[in-house]
């Protein structure tokens, strides 16, 4: 019989150690750490604290756990010394039934790691789904991580053994994830559908009203079906909107969802975590047979990355009735116009009919959005869920600095011009003055010395200045002393400049009672919260102009890596997602504002 | 009658200011101050010394010496109230019959300049050969110098003044350089030979064995058969070569030269300064009926800047058997082999005409090359001559760093692996230990994110280094410590690197004896010896190999830029080369060896 929480947190320290014996392999001192801060709300408070146990201990302590791991198809797997869990973890993996050369290519990555990093690799072989990696995935990743940092590598196998817990800590309570592998299965299915030139690689883009695009329309149309909504439409824009109606029809409504298009070849948790965790919500409404006192209006938006057209967030902008009808001309970089492809899609092409999405604040109660990081934050902490504080400002130039070209051999180092060295010094000057503030960042993504010769000193280097920071105050502050430090370098250099402003957007900072909605919901599943800004550009930044949002963010895998294929979610994480939702929705039909 | 120098160092101070009136514009302290350093042995000794007068004085009086020359084409010409000087030069440059528009136009840039800099323009609107700057070459350095520094201005302003006394000076001394306008001449004719698509811009570029090199090689054979060499050839490289005999025609010979070939869009001295210089020696012997008890073997190489084909200083590198076998079926651009090339230029094409070309050391004293310095350092010094210590050992690497892209907007300012963030503390550095030496330089002169978006944390940067010295242990300790650092910096980022040394040639430090001629030459002239190493590479490190060899540098104006049209020299300091040149012949004739 599987282990309950209430049987873990009443037991007596030597039974409860017993009771996770082989949790965490040869190392029953994090669970041991852990004890002291029971009774555990839930599991989830459960793998908090031994991320938190492994966290504070020593770096000594932290190498040997990492140490205490077998090798990946290791010398202890041929011996057969492997503990159970390794075993049957191996096994699953396929990595018993190798081809020689696949046992020999593991040899020799096993040997240059502990070469390079003086511990074992480690991977949780069993995958996001709780299924296993192949034998291909496992062997590709091993290539990729040999080339990490130490520092780095250091962190990500405790994050693999972190994440090789949770899935044995699942076995022991008998709680896999099952609604989590539900909406993962979503996802997967989801993927399926990609632009030519990208499917046949096995990539994933889905760029505005393609055949993909159009695919997934379908998918989701039959998704919202098959969940129970009342009302399933795609409107004049591509968006495939479901309402699940409230106690009455007329009912207020609750507005939330995020885009299914992509970037190209990018990530499959971008943008649809946030269409398929309230399809679930809706799906378990309707099997309980219940109505909220709102309605629930789901929107998957049909474009927010701007990858066809220059037009970005037209999906969610079209609700707002900030759609530029100069976008209808624009043409694709195959000479398509986007008022031909809305046809061409079966959609009226008409203002007219795109001005009737606009939505009237005054029948919703709101905007809330779930979104995977895209960032390393939670990752790193080893937490699945943040709140968010704020859609972060931003600012954008693109310019260069003219100083002039001259002989790399004949020009002394006191009287040159070098066009290079000044952005130089402007990019080590922004990572200091954004650090400074903590949360505000600085990029220079943009960098290049035109038509530059090894043996030139720079004449010119063009770049590009990406500010931004949680509110408009902090991020213009932040402008202002980038654009006075490159005036003073190109001052004291002698050298010319020229910026033009290409983007300025204004923070969208989350309204304080929703906000506080999901850190109670967060709280409720045992997890600490963690509130954070969003650093990225959401649909939730447009429905902000009409009316109060707050958004949900959840953990990404490989360092929260995406617009990538590695971006990653486990059902773990999804299922703690839904689950978030739904106490949003249950604490909202009871105080209802 | 022509005022003498005698007469100048012989005056009463009062007087000798007097004969000297008007030199420097409503500035006779200028003067004044450097009448303490009579006698001057050469006016090229009178020049340096108003040069130093004007460098050690205050900031105020330079500024005040500039604002007391007029506007080109200002109030003080319409109104004429110029100086006689000043009247003379700008109704020689024509600025009293501009047109309307060009009337118009440089009120507007006098106005844009005076409003920038906060004094008058200042231009030499005599040219360099002494004749006048067209009006339209006058308005186009006048909006090129619109865009410089202040700093930088007030020195080019000075310069120009300088310039400009330099001519009165000559007119009151009757001693234009006539010498100096003949060689200036030559320069000028052989650039009427360009390859096509340059010739049609006015630009200069002869590459190798084209129909305008072919040109060349047919008129510097004239050339040196108008100048009475006693033998002249195109060689199995297509170098032209005059011999003048010693006493006897098996006397041993010292060897000379440079290049003809160019860059792309170069400029007219770069090399051939180092050709016309020895024939303008030997021209005059001949006309002297003089012999000397050595031969003169001009050389002017086919080839040393690798713009055809990949292979640089070919006409240099087959005197001293350093011809690559496997350059004769390289292609160029077109498909055309070198060997083909050479065939159609009339040359054998064949190896052992090429192998036939190999100098005995023996037969030769050693070898002397005259080059524009192709630097800013005699420009800004007010020097017209300079002495090679040494041609700069130097190393070249190309690579990059790797990092972890990832997204500016979510990736915190603590958590980047910013690889163009990297390269830029490396370029900072370089720059600091590169000043440390003196005499070292360091550039990163390629700089790329490849794949770069305004809104990714650079993921890869690429890059390239050029490390250069006088002499190889420092040349090499300045690599060994740039490398560390590069490790350093990446160490602590946790980023990964990869670099590639594609060069590296070691230094050619000039024969001390040979150096010592120069250096007589130099003081010779009434002017003070200043030595330097030499930055750029150049035919003298080829023969280095196998004879000694020394050489001489001429400065450049507007900053010593080369490899560019603006390139440039004048008349006065192509005679004081050729001076120099005849100098050392001399020595080395009552001294040889």
């Amino acid at each position: 019989m599987a282990l309950t929480l209430d049987t873990f947190n009443a037991a007596a320290p030597a039974e409860a150690l017993r009771l996770l014996d082989g949790l965490y392999e040869h190392s029953p001192w994090v669970v041991e750490r852990a004890l002291a801060r029971r009774p555990f709300a839930s599991l989830a408070a459960l793998k908090w604290a031994l991320v938190q146990s492994v966290a504070g201990a020593t770096r000594e302590e932290q190498l040997a756990l990492i140490r205490a791991h077998p090798e990946l198809a290791g010398k202890a797997m041929v011996a057969n010394t492997l503990t159970t869990e390794s075993t049957g973890e191996q096994s699953r993996a396929g990595l018993t039934h190798c081809s020689p050369e696949e046992f020999a290519a593991l040899q020799q990555l096993n040997a240059d790691y502990n070469a390079r990093f003086g511990f074992p690799f480690i991977l949780a072989v069993r995958g996001p789904r709780g299924s296993g990696l192949t034998r291909q995935q496992i062997i590709a990743t091993f290539q990729r991580r040999l080339h990490n940092p130490v520092d780095f590598e250091r962190e990500e196998a405790l994050r693999n053994i972190h994440r090789i817990a949770e899935i044995r800590l699942a076995d022991k309570f008998g709680a896999e994830p099952v609604l989590g592998h539900h909406v993962w299965d979503w996802h997967d299915s989801l993927a399926q559908h990609s632009d030519p030139g990208f499917k046949e690689q096995g990539q994933l883009t889905v760029t505005y009203l393609t055949d993909a695009h159009q695919a997934c329309q379908k998918e989701l149309t039959a998704r919202m079906r098959e969940c129970g909504f009342d009302e399933v439409s795609i409107d004049a824009v591509g968006n495939v909107v479901g309402v699940y109606h409230g106690a009455t029809p007329d009912a207020k409504r609750l507005l939330t969802g995020s885009h299914f298009d992509t970037v190209r070849n990018g990530g499959r948790y971008d943008g649809r975590l946030g269409i398929f965790a309230p399809l679930a919500c809706v799906q378990r409404l309707r099997q309980a047979g219940r109505r909220l006192p709102f309605g629930i209006e789901v929107v998957a938006f049909s474009e927010e990355e701007g990858q066809r057209y220059k037009a970005t967030f037209l999906g969610s902008g079209a609700l707002t009735g900030d759609f530029n009808p100069a976008w209808l001309e624009q043409t694709d970089a195959d000479g398509i116009a986007m008022r031909e492809a809305m046809r061409a899609a079966g959609l009226p092409g008409t203002l007219d009919a795109i001005d009737a999405l606009r939505r009237d604040p005054a029948r919703y109660l709101g905007f809330v959005e779930v979104h995977i990081e895209q960032g390393p934050v939670l990752n790193e902490m080893g937490l699945p869920l943040a709140v968010v504080t704020s859609i972060n400002a931003g600012v954008r130039h693109v310019g260069e600095v003219i100083g002039m070209a001259s002989h790399a051999g004949t020009t002394p180092m006191d009287r040159r011009r070098d066009a290079a060295c000044a952005v130089a010094e402007l990019a080590l000057y922004m990572e200091r003055r954004a650090a400074q503030d903590g949360d505000s960042v600085a990029t220079i993504g943009l960098l290049n010395v035109p038509g530059g010769s090894i043996n030139v000193v720079p004449g010119r280097c063009q770049f590009s200045l990406d500010l931004r920071a949680p509110n408009d105050d902090q991020r213009d502050a932040l402008e202002r002393d980038v654009l006075a430090e490159l005036s003073a370098i190109c001052e004291r250099r002698g050298l010319g400049q020229r910026l033009e402003r290409t983007m300025a957007a204004s923070a969208a900072p989350s309204h304080p009672a929703w906000q506080t909605r999901w850190e109670q919901a967060v709280a409720a599943l045992g997890l600490p919260v963690h509130r954070m800004p969003s650093g990225a550009g959401h649909d939730a930044m447009k429905l902000h102009e009409v009316m109060p949002q707050a958004m949900l963010f959840v953990r990404g895998e490989n360092s929260g890596i995406s617009h990538n294929p590695l971006e990653s979610s486990t059902s773990d994480d999804i299922e703690l997602c839904v689950r978030a939702f739904e106490h949003l929705l249950n604490q909202l039909a009871v105080d209802p504002l």
